[in-house]
């Protein structure tokens, strides 16, 4: 197994919780009296880091917001790479896709140099395009595999493409180091497919909180039953102060959210493992 | 018609070429003197730059390669950026994918911050992470549709996918804005049915030169007939210095081969306008 995988498996076993908090400098994001400039987002981020330790298995960076900021991105996404403790797993939320020796590039960029644990990978081009990132054995890769967004109807869903690179992730997964990425807001059955097709993987679960998905129905399709690991779900929005929360300390508003989110999860999970035992 | 595909279209009148010469700051690449640094790739692409400029329609930044060298990587991008004359059409290879408010981070990064004419997607996502990228009605966005690499067998081939992504891209073409990247390495029968599902899609071309592929076999089932502009082949180490090479002046050695490719595409292109008049 990969030291990404047992990394995440330790910090869900010891902390109680599947959920991974977003790191994404988006101006709607910020709280009011920090500027949108990176020095801004850099105390935004601190103040999200402090405020969700202890309560999350993994942060995940989305280098889209990163690279949005040029080249003071880079240097923000690197520092604040820094900041986060090191028994939490840090996912690259990167989506890359490309030709074998164009993928090794962005695997060392990912891998080596930010050193995240985990990476998202887009598997459109094929086995040769994932396996610069397989190699990295210790590594945890997450493939896209059913997306929460309307467009996944497309091709993930329209072709069914989900159930095959399900399967294929199944078959590449030697080292025990790929994971799954799967919508919170998709039907339960396609969930449940896929967790038949790849049934050791670790899901990646976006699309809970504001995107609407229940978590209680993916953990009901998807969990691998009687052992925690098996989800992690993504909240970014859904702990973060709304409009009516915005006089209140932000720290101790994303701190009362993430609790209430661990304890939802931990809870459906206990609750799904008597169901079905 | 797009700003872009304009732009394209001049160029390629202009110069008679419909080659494309990849910018890709890689270890192996460089000419001997040359060190593994910023300032070393900076000297080296602008050898190139200058030594193919007037025979090309244009360059493209594969992304990875930049990334895998950091912050400097990026300024790097953004000063050869500025290297390349203003007729010559800028394609930014980064194969991103992402949901709507990501994809848009990814386009203003490219578009508006880079400033390139064109980049590449990866549709796997569908329609509404590409979206933010055709919302630039004056830049040109290619398609991933079907790849050189082997692993396209997975999933593009394997399920027919490369038919799909070429109907709905042709649906999406409104701004007449959106191209497809088709190999050169894939079956004739595979390409001529893309150039069916999506008749005035320009295609950019990957996989001849080093990877085999035949550009004649390409204009022959992928031209748009009787229009010079329906291609783009790109090319990077097809055109470097090779083994034998290494003795004479890079930039000579580069002039020469550029040539014989535009001469080479030129007339196969104006040969299978004659056999097919």
């Amino acid at each position: 197994m990969s030291i990404a995988l047992q990394k995440l498996r330790a910090i869900q076993a010891e902390s109680g919780s599947l959920l991974c908090v977003g790191l994404e400098p988006c101006p709607e994001y910020l709280f009011s009296g920090i500027t949108t400039s990176a020095s801004g987002y850099k105390t935004w981020l601190r103040v999200l880091i402090n405020a969700t330790h202890g309560l999350v298995c993994a942060y995940k960076f989305n280098l889209a917001f990163f690279e949005a900021l040029r080249t003071e991105g880079m240097d923000l996404l690197y520092t604040v790479r820094e900041m986060i403790p090191p028994d939490v797993l840090v996912i690259a939320d990167a989506k890359r896709c490309d030709i074998g020796s164009s993928a090794r590039r962005y695997a060392m960029s990912l891998y080596d140099f930010l050193n995240a644990d985990a990476a998202t990978v887009n598997p459109l081009m094929g086995r040769d395009s994932v396996e610069p990132f397989l190699e990295y054995r210790d590594k945890l890769t997450f493939l896209l595999c059913l997306t929460s967004n309307p467009g996944a109807g497309d091709f993930l869903i329209g072709k069914g493409l989900y159930r095959d690179i399900a399967l294929k992730a199944a078959e590449w997964n030697e080292a025990e180091n790929v994971g799954l990425v799967v919508g919170a807001t998709r039907a339960i059955e396609h969930i449940a497919e896929i967790r038949q097709a790849a049934p050791t993987l670790p899901f990646l679960v976006p699309g809970i909180g504001a995107q609407g998905g229940a978590a209680e129905d993916v953990i009901g399709a998807g969990r691998i039953p009687g052992d925690f690991s098996g989800l992690v779900f993504h909240v970014t929005r859904g702990i973060l102060p709304n409009e009516e929360e915005q006089n209140e300390e932000p720290r101790e508003v994303i701190r009362r959210k993430t609790l209430l989110w661990r304890d939802r999860i931990y809870d459906a999970f206990a609750e799904s493992n008597s169901t079905n035992a």
